[in-house]
């Protein structure tokens, strides 16, 4: 593996490892103590107990799509996101109780600076939410500048290093390279003790070789130098493996999504998870399809079921994915919701068998070639079905105007807003 | 259960069960004893060999929608059906590799009439398929007619009653009655040596009970009952089982489609299926909506997964599903067999782990930070995965544009076509 970021070779020679240059050999029982240090799974902490989020074992956490340079305006149609837009998008996350995580960086906002927009968007996330999220950072002083502002909320860098209360995502550029923002953003969320997300997006025949077994193997030796170096950095700091396999058009060397290929490389992906002991990040809605069409939403439910099935713990780009990552729709987002409320509601639902789920009586009142509508079993459950049964899908406007600001303690938020503020003089000032 | 079939009673009072008037009890003994006549897996024989389907094991067979009153026209909107839509349906199926069985009777031509129509439906995919297929017969006379047409191209009832070459659908009125079609129906095609698919698609707190264990077990009894009157008839016929438990919209009392309720029924109706020892047909791709739209794709997958993840070996249903059964769209049928495609592959594909598969001399051509575009690895494999790699998905123009007509023996077709003439004129004299 080669790493550009002299802190990270560092660690990795203070280690023991063999260095040569920027190129980091890993010994394998060096890699398995390193592993064995990352915790199965882990909570996320919420500004609101209620919104703690298990990471691991059995449960599932869903996020929208992020890091879109374009916005889809349901009415203008595509254009560069705003600031308003990027917490329109954090609005609506925290209104939609199928998010489990909320997100900065939904969108990039293009009319905030590039080199301080990030404290804006966490800022956003913190003040219009009280879910636990993806924070933004994607350099050592962006993903510092993440955890700081947190631990103005959460009680002090200290507290929160020992109840984390954010995911970092940390993208390997594929093959097996970690560059100076992506090694320095990993550095920066563990020193924290923040959770990192290891997340190779590959393309078989482009960044990783053209075969689903030599991808997955690429694939895990990213994820696995990422452990390392995040276990050196604060040895038990929580690891989210992810990886996805996508394919090139092979003619036109354009990405293709929804295919089998991806699907297949995600279930298997799940498994070696499984297999290293670490939570999965699987997902998600993708999609090629320019405009939230019919094509798009065939492209990424077949997308979306196989991560459903991955055995994923997170699941990143739930929903609103579209045009291959490029633009955010919110139209988008409301109808993916509506298909995740059906498999939510299949993961948590049960079939009871006693004798009253066996509606016996009702049997015997209606008979052969009878009604169950007025049946008094029907009569009995009517209420607690109407209360399970399906919702009418809302619309994005519908979940815009459920928005409840969670409030925020004015001390705290002025504390937030004033290192905000200092800290985009000292970038302005480079 | 009661039957109100004369033929049906008799067969049950003759092997000693319980019949008072038209309710039949069933004791256990006997009903094991049944079970154990039908054959946990069969072969359908197709007139081409290569498309012979074999049902049960470790097949999925797909099919397209079926029954419906309605066509939806992609430029004239939604009318009644005609015979030439009725044959269209029949070569667009043929032309897709994807669907394993053709069928009899997708729409309902208007401008047949109704009592001679299934005789020119069946026809239809006797001349323009060589598929294995869906019989339309609905009725004794009608499926003893299914059977006389396919005997006819198949060398005899004797023969084909050895060699199934239908599937015949028998819905038993829920809850817990067969009438005169149906059991007539069921009779004829078991008399015929065909396999019986039984079918209860029920209505939570309407034809069944309003829970899932009391609709499931509601569907098994129906099911068995129908499993009973099979193997009295011809022991070790072939029996397909199937169960659909629906919700109905608890407020306005239509039926909803893509719940959570419904594919948790689904996937327990599959186990039910395995458990009794029979194939089990699972599906489809339902929606409520009347139009191609992105919210009946959003159902028609949301329902079809939890199909396909059943266990299932035949999916009916599967493509072309619009309004509730009400029309088969083709636009739609198009978009979901490009959506089951990636499925298809899904289920087929592999993961081979070799020095080859793994890419090693790739990994050492390329090295970290490198691009495997040119690798002499993606140059070795790049035709194979063009070739196995994701297909541009097909319209429905495009789909009859590959329809080759199978062609028949001109004294087959000559029999067929007489046969066809000969019943019409009787069944004008009524």
């Amino acid at each position: 593996m080669r790493f550009s970021f002299e802190p990270a070779l560092r660690r990795f020679r203070e280690a023991g490892c063999a260095v040569d240059g920027d190129l980091v050999r890993f010994d394998r029982g060096f890699v398995a103590e390193r592993l064995a240090e990352a915790p199965g799974s882990f909570t996320l902490h919420a500004r609101n107990p209620e919104r703690h989020v298990v990471v691991g074992g059995e449960h599932l956490a869903l996020a929208p799509t992020g890091g879109c340079p374009f916005v889809l305006d349901p009415e203008r149609g595509k254009r560069p996101p705003t600031a308003e837009d990027h917490a329109t998008f954090v609005r609506f996350t925290h209104a939609v109780p199928l998010f489990d995580l909320n997100e900065s960086g939904i969108v990039e906002p293009a009319d905030l600076p590039v080199e301080s927009r990030h404290l804006d968007m966490d800022l956003d996330v913190l003040r219009w939410s009280d879910k636990p999220y993806f924070a933004v950072g994607a350099t050592y002083e962006g993903s510092r500048d993440s955890v700081d502002l947190a631990a103005i909320v959460f009680g002090g860098r200290d507290a929160i290093a020992e109840r984390p209360v954010m995911l970092g995502i940390v993208n390997p550029i594929s093959p097996l390279f970690y560059d100076d923002r992506m090694a320095g953003s990993l550095v920066a969320y563990a020193e924290g003790g923040h959770a990192v997300v290891l997340m190779p997006f590959t393309f078989a025949g482009g960044t990783a070789p053209l075969s689903l077994a030599g991808s997955l193997a690429q694939i895990v030796a990213e994820v696995l130098a990422g452990v390392c170096l995040v276990q050196l950095v604060r040895p038990g700091c929580p690891v989210v493996m992810g990886g996805a396999v996508s394919e090139l058009d092979l003619h036109g060397g354009e990405p293709r999504y929804a295919t089998a290929f991806h699907g297949l490389a995600m279930l298997a992906a799940g498994q070696l998870a499984r297999r290293l002991g670490l939570p999965f990040r699987g997902g998600g809605g993708f999609t090629g399809s320019p405009v939230p069409d019919v094509r798009a939403m065939r492209e990424s439910l077949m997308a979306l079921w196989p991560a459903l099935l991955s055995g994923a713990h997170v699941i990143l780009h739930a929903a609103g994915w579209i045009e291959g990552s490029l633009a955010a729709s919110i139209e988008k987002m409301a109808e993916d919701v509506a298909a995740l409320e059906v498999f939510h509601d299949l993961l948590a639902a049960e079939i009871p068998v006693d004798e009253e789920a066996l509606a016996l009586d009702a049997f015997r009142e209606v008979g052969p070639g009878g009604t169950f509508l007025g049946a008094a079993h029907t009569l009995r459950h009517f209420r607690e079905r109407v209360a399970a049964g399906p919702r009418e899908p809302l619309d994005w406007r519908a979940w815009l105007e459920r928005y409840e600001d969670p409030g925020m303690d004015p001390a705290v938020e002025e504390e937030l807003r004033a290192f905000v503020a200092r800290r985009k003089r000292e970038l302005e000032r480079g």
